[in-house]
């Protein structure tokens, strides 16, 4: 399939229904999001989980109740089409996948955007850094770990890390490129032995896709965006609404520089 | 002993014969230096050698032939007499110890000096990250590598690196805050497994004190300073003259964004 450049392209198909599948590679150098929305009586919450755990949860954007707006985001966005995926929870049940929100959605929705690894990944590869798991067409593993987020209200749990394995010169470049990043997860939080943040196989994550290493790699852990949907069916509201894995909010908002303007 | 805030203040003392010992923690936040004085005939292959490695040599200034200032590096330096220990080496001998040089100056003789990593340890306290060797009283660990430098003319061979050891959460921000000052090394250009850049036995090394290691540790090495030193001797000039280890020359360049001046 071919690469949509603009982010309005895309996001203008995926509201005709013509794109269902995942935005990774589409859009180069625009920021991607995870998405999160709660209803009202939720939000404040959230809110301060996030802020209070920036690594997992970097803040993009946030929206008034109700709106399905965010124009910080992009003039032309509309959260209840935009997304190529839906998942809807219920009382942190198992999820409905849908394709948009326009019959779901209520007055007291707020939506929470949050920064995603794509534009790191994007920064890794024009380093010219081998990314293992894009190289053989799979999903990162992803470990939920002993690391503690910090509790707000009914929103905690443990943090969940994605890992990417590289030869020890490239895993320095890794950590000082993604450092820049602080919205894409910003620098890792841990690397080397896997049983130093509970992980208990490393083989066998509780996410995405076994790991891919060549000998002498040492594995490198970023703060993952599944952390706070785990924080989300953790607080079990009556409705909660996330995108489905891989299948992001497009911004038009460049990724270099993101952090500047905020 | 009290701890000498002012660089000039230093050399002053150092050029009355009155301060004959290691610089590290004095003139805080200010750039140190590792001495290297050659001849003439070999300055502009060692010039090649420091561009062509530039996280062991990373350059901070070079003298003309014969003058003993550096005025880029303080107004009133004289390099014959503000170092508080010199070694002196003929034909790539053993080191003869002198005071000041001010017996032996020729004519001919071109300064360089160098970065050392006193700055980015200075930055690490700062961040209060602990550095073992430091809190235990000893010199930095080095080890001569299997890594070649790149040759110009008679200077080459291997790169000696330094090792401080981590928990990985620290090694990561050691990264990050290490490569922001290139003119002390840069960033590491290894960690983990020592074997893989050929050092036999982390606990024997070539210069300095063994390591010291606390339990969950990760050895994280940067180019040392050492690494010109060798090539020195390997290039047998028939005069050389380096600074006594930890004996470095102050400058009166402030630390902190000394990259952008130059």
């Amino acid at each position: 399939m071919d690469r949509i450049e603009s982010p309005d392209e895309l996001r203008r198909q995926v509201r005709a229904g013509a794109f269902r599948r995942p935005t990774t590679g589409h859009a180069p150098g625009f920021l991607q999001g995870n998405l999160a929305i709660l209803p009202q009586a939720f939000a404040a919450d959230f809110l301060a989980f996030c802020a209070k755990n920036p690594k997992p949860c970097p803040l993009l954007g946030v929206s008034e109740p109700g709106d399905p707006r965010l124009p910080a985001l992009a003039e032309d966005l509309d959260i209840r089409t935009d997304v190529p995926g839906y998942r809807v929870f219920r009382n942190g049940g198992e999820p409905e996948r849908v394709g948009d929100l326009r019959a779901l959605w209520r007055e007291d929705l707020v939506t929470f955007v949050l920064g995603c690894s794509f534009s790191f990944e994007e920064s890794l590869a024009r380093a010219r850094i081998p990314v293992r798991h894009i190289a053989a067409g799979r999903n990162v593993p992803m470990y939920v770990t002993n690391l503690e987020t910090h509790r707000a209200g009914p929103f905690g749990g443990p943090m969940v890390v994605s890992m990417r394995a590289f030869a020890p010169a490239d895993a320095i470049r890794a950590v000082v490129l993604s450092e820049r990043q602080p919205l894409a997860h910003g620098a890792p939080v841990h690397f080397g032995d896997p049983a130093a943040i509970g992980i208990r196989d490393l083989a066998d994550p509780e996410f995405g896709d076994p790991p891919v290493m060549a000998p002498g790699d040492v594995p490198v852990f970023w703060a993952c965006g599944v952390t706070p949907q785990v924080a989300i069916r953790g607080a079990r509201p009556d409705l909660a609404i996330t995108h489905e894995p891989g299948h992001m909010l497009v911004t038009d908002r460049p990724a270099e520089g993101a952090g500047i303007g905020l």
